[in-house]
């Protein structure tokens, strides 16, 4: 696959950046999560005075072969009418993005459905939906290095506008599945203590994902050498190996990127697996309800901002998160010092 | 004391609104607690289309006679030194109401320094800081009364000014005695549980704290009759029972009522004691790191929306909090349902 130069933030800075955040004119530690978001920030953009300019989201659709396997609650057909409706305003990403002001690309990378002439739909569609990986894997390898180019080619263009930070959700109706599976891989969980009721499977409805995403793993296993590339070939959809070509290319270009629920962490989980760096530049926004998303954060000590239940997808908990991460370049750069507010420094 | 006609909300609108809420374009419940926040808003205002318009922050300084006993590891001028901060745009209060556009509304409450000239601070000046009640009743019961009744004024001139949603900070080195106190009393916690460490106390500062905290409530069992309002009166800052008075106006008038840390929370919890129907009215923001913070919450079994390690004081969980109530507000009006995004609804 494309090769990426990830390097982990330069840390010589960090004294300075902690010297700053130390002497605003509040508590030491008082904004708690706020001072380790604005470290992390400086870090990543290697300065004491950071920004989040034209922050972007991408809304990446695609569709899935194992949904044929009745692992979905819902029908395929959400996805295409789901991508119809963002276009029209109408759903929660579009309430977040125009809420804090974000720049949403709605992209198709594989929706089974021809949505080509649709207005506000980037094309970037590599085939209508991937295959079942039941049977046999997901995407070919050409596919995949497309996924991963076209997440490159996303970031490129919101750099071009000036982006600083980057949001990636999804839409697919059944990327649950082939996300336990990752999670189990990468995380070396059992299958079964990773799959949930994704948007609202009932107990034999979970029972019957289980056998089916059990049937797959071994298949693979039995055909395929257990890489992290062809883990992610094999069971991932277009719009999340595009996400983790997007995640890839954000830490290399030194973007904060902002990383959602279940299914976007495990593409950010995959990303770190492939280059271990790239999660300096991650933020881990929401820990959401799907069943065991906080084990999954747990396989990269991430720390999620909040945790209010949310499992709606489209990116909508790392936009729900993003002003927390604004006040905390707020706070660095607006808050003055004790010298400057002529306080008694008092401690 | 003054009366308030604070009723609960009225309920009987609540499946119309659980209704729309569930028929939004989204798997049922996949919100979470925006969800929650909808319903709760929606109740108070009595609509299907809530609205956040003008909110308001009250920030309110006070200074503390038991300050004098050094149970804060500030000194009182820090009160007034940061009250003039403020004024000047710096502080971490301000850097928030900015971000979120909340007028900010200053107010000497009871501060020990002349602020009186003073250009963006409101002068509603009881006394220069309560007595101190390791000896004698913070104030009197005509101070009690005024602070009350300077609560109900500010609120009455946001409300002129069409503010909908209300949040309450404070200013006033060694608030978090006073905090520990109610808590004890209303919460019947003993109280060496409710006694944190404040702004940055080490273990010896605590014990002292311990110490003349127990030795304070001691003398008041001896010389009062335990009631709700002498325990506010006793140990109450005039930014606390001003807070007080303030959101039992706003629940009265139907406003949305954030509540902050600690010693907000102190402060909701004795307005709860007073009329336990303002609870309706009041979202509780953020879990702090006040030791013991978590269980005073429990005593009114509130669940804050953020758990970020915040414990600044004048507001600032609040207002850090804020846009995530106004996304449950943009949530309820601004997504479509299933009908009007040709979605299948798909449970």
């Amino acid at each position: 696959m494309k090769q990426f130069n990830i390097q982990h933030t330069d840390k010589s800075m960090a004294d300075a950046i902690q010297q700053k955040i130390d002497h605003l004119n509040k508590p030491k530690g008082s904004l708690g999560r706020l001072e380790e978001l604005a470290l992390q920030i400086c870090l990543i953009q290697q300065t004491l005075t950071p920004s989040l300019n034209h922050p972007c989201h991408l809304l990446l659709g695609g569709d899935h072969g194992i949904e044929r396997e009745g692992v979905s609650v819902s029908p395929r057909e959400v996805t295409w009418q789901q991508m119809i409706n963002f276009t029209r305003g109408g759903g929660g990403v579009n309430m977040f993005c125009r809420q804090h002001g974000f720049k949403l690309r709605i992209v198709d990378t594989g929706v089974d459905y021809d949505l080509s002439n649709v207005e506000g739909i980037i094309d970037r569609k590599i085939a209508r939906g991937t295959r079942n990986f039941l049977h046999e894997p997901a995407m070919s390898q050409e596919e995949f290095d497309r996924a991963i180019q076209t997440g490159c080619d996303l970031v490129d263009d919101c750099i071009a506008e000036g982006c600083q930070e980057l949001c990636v959700g999804e839409m697919g109706i059944a990327n649950t599945s082939p996300s336990s599976i990752w999670m189990s891989l990468f995380g070396n969980i059992p299958l079964d203590e990773c799959i949930g009721a994704g948007a609202g499977l009932d107990s034999p409805g979970i029972q019957h994902k289980c056998e089916v995403l059990a049937q797959s793993l071994k298949h693979y296993n039995e055909t395929m050498e257990n890489t992290t590339e062809n883990a992610i070939r094999y069971f991932g959809g277009f719009e999340m190996v595009t996400a983790i070509g997007a995640m890839l290319r954000g830490a290399e270009k030194h973007l904060v990127v902002m990383v959602d629920g279940f299914i976007m962490t495990a593409c950010a989980i995959a990303a770190i697996q492939l280059y271990p760096a790239a999660q300096d530049y991650m933020i881990f926004t929401h820990c959401g309800d799907e069943s065991g998303h906080k084990r999954m954060l747990d396989i990269v000590h991430a720390k999620p901002i909040l945790n209010l239940g949310l499992r709606l997808g489209e990116g909508t908990g790392a936009l729900c998160a993003y002003p927390i991460i604004d006040s905390a370049v707020r706070m660095i750069n607006e808050i003055n010092n004790f010298d400057t507010a002529h306080i008694t420094k008092y401690f």
